[in-house]
């Protein structure tokens, strides 16, 4: 194992990137601009350069990586190839060809799912520090999902594995998912999901709430009216957490991981979110898995680039 | 590696044991009865005592076996440690160490759970051969699954893992499953849960159906009364269709398998069963999805000897 890794984060909008050791100690993190114009073709060509100004900066000649681990939004499969990006603009293609063409001298490049890769950063160095398995839900404005088996991420056979945003939880609904089906998780337990959710609420009965008095409000403001006891805030999240609570119990039907790491906005407002969810968990989970403990992911913004960095220090 | 492997399924009535090379050829397969009485404490020594006169019989000396791996009815972890088996009378115990006592002599133990295990011997030589991953689904008198990835079974942390037989499905059920809970998968879909279901929706309406002439029917008349065009029994197989598609979907919002192998008793009744789960499935699974295979089990009660073989191959 050479000394050093860089973990890369591709977003919608910045590439951050990490210079560890091979210990996983991060020594320098940044970001650059994600250029997605003409299909992003521009993404990686970006990062090489980035990284090639870092080993200048740090003095590190190539023999001294190991490699560079990369989280991309969309879905990866085992074999590094991407199928569509659609924040960056990126069709089917394989991740790890590409940059080996553009830093040949570097011996190893794995891609990965960002959710993916993010629970193998909070597994290695966050909230399931200890921990031989978890699956991540990442409550932002989207439900993502990473699940980590014996710590190796679980890619899935089309890259779907860890989609647990996209699990029907209401066949019944009307509206349709950004994926196109409807009733979807994240249509409910998402930061925009909420509040749609609770809009609805709010418009099928005449409960009274101080959301009712707000212009517009979001799922932070729906959090705390709910910490502070407002009838209709709670009901609101009861109806999230019996969604989420129920997933869970699907994925421990499935998987049975030692802990969930909730990441994301919406896991900020702390106990409000995991104990409700934790109760509709132990009462929908089979009976082995009712113990699995639910962390706060803890790294926060850089799961991606300790997740990346650790894709190369695990292989 | 050693010559040979003994492959060992622990069911309720009777002990199946396969002896394999460790090309993978099965030699002679056995049975013995399963004494469950007193906690079933004489279950492992009289499977070591079939092993040793198995033994003597082809004239193979300890030093020849590699290993024996052990499928039980029950939750077991990754490290062999299995927690009650009721049907046995099992307790809480270590499987490998309890083996290793009585059979000193041969150098590797495995256990695992018998649904797991099962999975693993389909995906070796059965419905799953050349895949990577998969998950199987047995609809026998209860549903029990088994999820192997990269060839691996995933035993999970609580030894819960493939339990999808107790998802909740249905949360307005008011009738428990075995299990404690209300409304899982097991209810609907297992040989004995469809029948269930089966009368209650008859109870309900008055839709005319061939069913309604039967003093008593099994899963199987379903199945044959539904291909044949009962609109009743149609309309059964469309609810465990729905409910069984749908937890297939979230299975691979979850992992993502290569194919699923429908197995148990339900499964001789072919398309009728593989073309309901796969139209529901399909509208439920994530994009990436949506295009997994389905396979039926081809190695029948045999697929536990099968992958209790294979558990001590792949080690």
């Amino acid at each position: 194992m050479n000394k050093y890794v860089f973990g890369v984060d591709i977003g919608g909008t910045t590439v951050k990137i990490g210079f560890f050791s091979a210990d996983g100690t991060l020594h320098e993190k940044w970001e650059i601009p994600t250029r997605t114009e003409n299909g992003g073709e521009q993404v990686l060509p970006d990062v090489a350069a980035s990284i090639k100004e870092a080993m200048a900066r740090h003095g590190v000649a190539a023999e001294q990586v190991e490699g560079i681990g990369i989280a991309v939004p969309g879905p990866v499969d085992a074999e590094n190839t991407v199928y569509k990006c659609v924040n960056l603009g990126w069709g089917v293609f394989n991740v790890k060809e590409r940059m080996n063409e553009l830093l040949p001298e570097i011996p190893r490049v794995a891609a990965g799912n960002d959710a993916n890769v993010a629970a193998l950063g909070e597994l290695w160095q966050g909230g399931g520090q200890g921990c031989r398995s978890a699956v991540m839900i990442t409550l932002g404005t989207g439900v993502g999902g990473g699940v980590v088996l014996d710590g190796q991420i679980v890619a899935g056979h089309n890259g779907g594995a860890g989609e647990i945003g996209h699990m029907t939880v209401n066949p019944a609904e009307t509206v349709a998912c950004t994926c196109g089906k409807y009733g979807c998780l994240e249509q409910y337990a998402s930061a925009r999901g909420i509040v749609h959710m609770a809009k609805g609420m709010l418009a099928d009965c005449d409960t009274p709430s101080a959301l009712r008095d707000m212009a517009d409000f979001t799922s932070k403001e729906i959090c705390e009216l709910a910490a502070a006891g407002d009838a209709m805030a709670v009901a609101i999240m009861e109806r999230f957490g019996e969604y989420l609570g129920r997933v869970m119990s699907f994925i421990s039907c499935t998987v049975d991981p030692d802990v969930y790491i909730i990441g994301g906005g919406m896991s900020r407002a702390g106990r409000i979110v995991t104990d409700t969810v934790l109760r509709y968990y132990r009462k929908y989970a089979f009976h082995v898995s009712t113990g699995t403990g639910v962390a706060i992911a803890k790294l926060g913004n850089d799961a991606g680039i300790y997740g990346s960095a650790k894709m190369i220090l695990n292989a």
